[in-house]
């Protein structure tokens, strides 16, 4: 059932070094593949990238953009990030076996929203191989370009590590609002259920 | 297999008029409110609308914004809308039972990829279901915020009608690109398969 997928999926940070059978990944991006988009156009490329060095540069870029981020972030959001122990080190970066690079295609109708759905078809289907994953949005995206010699009409919209997970994260640590608290019926604030 | 859903999914535009239990419904607004999301925010609502008045209001509102955007489609859009049959006329916002309309919270990080977590998950389990649905995304959603009374902080970024589909799309009718046409190893270009 699709609903213990959702209902057990939690994002991971921390992985095990160990090797993940390439099909794994493979059938992960033949999920992302199926997703719907605007006009059928599919505007999403995925670059699988296991190579080592290109991991610590990606890394690196990556960790130089967050801490932009980390420094503007709102207080609440600061509190956020460090009651949940997330830094500017970006560790999973390097540890994952592979990491996912979900890239789409700026001049396509609805590019973003339909890359995100192949995002999302991809990280369900990772928990169904028992696998890790992250929805990583990068700070810097131009630079992700450079290194992987995305053509200029490709913005990378979200990184997906992937291995094995080295944590398990209880569903109670991460709670979601209970549903009467954001469904409503025919106008904002009257209860549907 | 989530994948045999991800595979036989397809965006239905031809509702019956049947009723759907509201269980199904419920069922889900249950697997949004799962996904995952920038900080754990939650930055999503969902409007459930089966006021028939206010479908038919909506409809309007949003037949209006999209001819604005069939007229400023570029060519190739506008041929492919007219090979699929794909008109101004969006009944689908009346005829499906529901409503469901997915609104973010715009001051939320990363709202807007979070929201479409949510709704991909949605879409998933309608399909669970044996619902049939659509992302429709309204052009004007300033009227939307109007007419089901969303706070200003609230930006609509999907309706998904939910209904016993009507038609039976076959697959091959959507074709998705092949993965090696659109995976890469470690660079755009290099084939990964």
């Amino acid at each position: 059932m699709a609903i213990n997928l959702m209902s057990s999926r939690r994002s991971i940070r921390a992985y095990k070094l160990d090797p993940v059978p390439i099909e794994k990944v493979v059938r992960v991006l033949e999920a992302g593949r199926l997703a719907p988009s605007g006009a059928n156009t599919q505007p999403w490329v995925y670059i699988v990238v296991d190579d080592g060095a290109l991991k610590c540069e990606i890394r690196k870029r990556c960790e130089e953009a967050d801490s932009v981020f980390h420094e503007e972030a709102p207080d609440w959001l600061k509190n956020w990030l460090r009651k949940e122990g997330i830094t500017t080190n970006k560790r999973f970066l390097t540890d994952a076996p592979f990491l996912v690079v979900v890239a789409g295609h700026v001049k396509a109708p609805y590019w973003l929203e339909s890359t995100w759905i192949s995002a999302s078809y991809m990280i369900l289907l990772a928990e169904e191989e028992g696998l890790g994953t992250l929805t990583y949005t990068p700070g810097d995206t131009a630079v992700l370009n450079k290194l992987l010699g995305l053509p200029p009409d490709y913005r990378v919209v979200v990184i997906l590590p992937i291995g094995f997970p080295a944590e398990k994260p209880l569903p109670e640590r991460r709670p979601r609002k209970p549903l009467k608290h954001i469904a409503f019926h025919n106008r904002y604030g009257i209860d549907l259920l």
